[in-house]
């Protein structure tokens, strides 16, 4: 948790409603950190469905492979998350320590442990001391409540320098059902998304296998269309909770995913993962700069992804950003090595609305002053249009500073 | 080019013997420098073999399009190579600038312009001003001689630190032949060669076609194994010269693969691009440290290969060997995100000869002292053996220092 907020953190936080069914607390379990939250506990209502997307690392850490493992059930009763430590590559003692954590939650709850789900952010390789857990689960339990989001997001931070929440709300059956995310994430950011944590909640009454579909479907637009600095995590772990509680409203319960309901949730729950997404990227360590990368004319939506994550993870485009240098050499580049297909005659780029390059070389109208000026807004958008057919995709990422280096070349010592 | 030598620049040059059949001269013809040479002219032998090897991107530079146009007739006479300005993405006027170019050294030497290869570094996108060779071009034919190989690295820098010179010698046929090589390059740099470019001369009697097998077989381990940014360059080449020279010492030509000459031959030229390989990255942009990475016990040499440029690609791994940090989760995450076969229980990591993860987790006996001193070393290997085959890999990087940035945030401008 660094002590300069990021300059491009939002200006300010949504009220955030309570969710019936959700409560939480946080506490000071001192796993790394000292004189600061580091443990969340969230409790849902009996019955909530849960539904998860993981890092598709090789190399996953002990609490993602607990919660694939307990996914399949769909029904989840809390959550315990901690930051300082993540649990990964730790081996046997890394799953003697999730056993223990569910065991501890579990215990207080009186429930069974196959319903605790768990994950950690932090370092990785250190042995989780999760019988800290112990000694704050009464504190935990006794402190529940249902009010303070932000509070709940700034346990799970690590390098963030801004807790992350966004809300929704969406009418089902003439009524309102709410939707609350909480997320953490600030480096080892990619796609299948690296050290990246969310948390999302809704009172809508939504079964296993519906809210599981949901999730997916909004993940490739969100979670996995942010990059800071291209390098997966093993604990990526995006959960989404059900709790139903909204059925005292009247609301019926959606079952199949042909219920004509599902679209206008698969919006409001997209709008607020999309949020939380770019909110990560716009805390990615070192940023000054948020950037949006949209590719068109490809061949494929897919391929066009390729094509926007090569731009969006090379470094020496985001170098250029941070340097305000409108240098579209370094796309051209970025296009170049992406190893989809590209015509390089008929490639044009466009920072923000300054068309720099069309037909394969400089626009002859192009004014350097024009792309500079664009170059010194926080805020970029690098368009590239490959002119070969109709695939599209948007990607969102930040610059790279020599603040990126200087968090990284001393975070764990 | 920087006033500030990288500290992994080469004690010392060694001694380059001339090359019967070679000979150079540099001029200053203000492509965009000012006040150094910018411009280098090489003359072969009549009846010089040439064989190249090129970047992938799919948005490659007219010199590269020209030379892989020019290479299935396997005859050269001269190499022109600017630097200050790549000629890439510059559309029709770049095509017009090689074949200007080209016609102005065929002119000069009165030769067919389609024995004259081209290359050009520097930056992307700004139309190449040929024209200005023709000023220089008798200045560079009248100062053609074999000697000063330094001279002629110098003329191809653009943020290297230091001019790249390799030699090496064998027996054929009793009597000794001279490989030399030059090189370019800094940053952009990745497998598949980035801005990169060498350029290797033998006297050496070789058929084209076997020149090219030479040069091909060598490739994957050399100039394919390094990588400091990760980022493909438009312009990448080599290109290897056999001016068949050595011919008047009584060797006979080396005129299919199957001589038992070219054994003896392959391992002399992989030597000397390895040696300008190793160069690079040791003037890797803003580099402080040189990585070996070893990846051992993979299920395919390819997988070793894929695993070893996750890690040395990653800029988290790159920052905490910046920061001479021990952090071998980072190098857990990285061979995570490679995609390939991994189980992350038979995973072992070293650094230098301390083994600091075995088995899925933190070694018992590692000291984080003696790994920590490992890290203040100029060069550092990172193993990793995968537990799972045979297969093996080895890459070479420097870490991403706060200077890289520097450097790439306002190269253009």
């Amino acid at each position: 948790m660094s002590t300069t907020v990021s300059p491009l953190a939002p200006k300010s936080y949504p009220d955030m409603p309570e969710i019936d069914g959700v409560q939480f607390a946080t506490a000071e379990a001192g796993v790394k950190y000292k004189d600061r939250t580091d443990v969340l506990l969230v409790t849902v209502r009996e019955g909530t469905a849960v539904a998860g997307v993981f890092t598709k690392s090789k190399c996953s850490s002990a609490p993602v492979d607990w919660c694939k493992d307990r996914l399949p059930d769909g029904r989840a009763r809390a959550l315990l998350v901690n930051s300082g430590n993540a649990n990964a590559f730790t081996g046997k003692k890394g799953q003697a320590a999730v056993e223990l954590s569910a065991d501890i939650v579990a215990g207080a709850l009186e429930c069974p442990s196959a319903e605790i789900f768990l994950a950690s952010t932090g370092v990785i390789g250190e042995p989780l001391p999760a019988e800290n857990f112990s000694s704050v689960i009464q504190e935990l339990k006794d402190k529940q409540d249902g009010a303070n989001w932000l509070d709940a997001a700034k346990a799970i931070m690590t390098t963030d320098t801004f807790p992350k929440v966004a809300t929704g709300t969406v009418e089902l059956d003439g009524e309102t059902i709410t939707i609350n995310g909480i997320a953490k994430g600030a480096g080892m950011i990619a796609p299948d998304m690296a050290t990246m944590l969310s948390f999302i909640f809704t009172d809508a009454p939504i079964a296993p296998d519906v809210l599981q579909d949901l999730l997916s479907s909004q993940t490739g637009g969100s979670f996995n269309a942010v990059t800071v600095d291209s390098d997966t995590s093993t604990s990526d772990t995006v959960l989404l909770f059900a709790t139903g509680a909204a059925e005292k409203k009247g609301i019926s319960s959606v079952t199949s995913s042909e219920d004509p309901r599902v679209s206008v949730l698969r919006a409001a729950l997209g709008d607020v993962m999309l949020d939380l997404a770019q909110q990560i990227v716009r805390d990615g360590e070192g940023a000054r700069k948020f950037v949006e990368v949209r590719v068109d004319g490809a061949e494929s939506d897919q391929s066009a992804k390729t094509i926007a994550l090569s731009i969006a993870n090379s470094p020496l485009v985001k170098t250029a950003v941070a340097g305000e240098d409108a240098n579209w050499g370094r796309v051209v580049m970025a296009v170049g090595k992406a190893g989809e297909p590209a015509d390089r005659d008929r490639l044009a780029i466009w920072f923000g609305d300054i068309r720099v390059a069309v037909e394969g070389e400089r626009d002859p109208d192009y004014s350097e002053e024009a792309a500079s000026a664009v170059m010194k807004e926080e805020d970029i958008v690098i368009r590239v249009d490959l002119g070969l057919g109709r695939g599209s995709a948007t990607v969102w990422t930040c610059d790279l500073t020599k603040e990126y280096v200087a968090i990284n070349g001393d975070y764990r010592s």
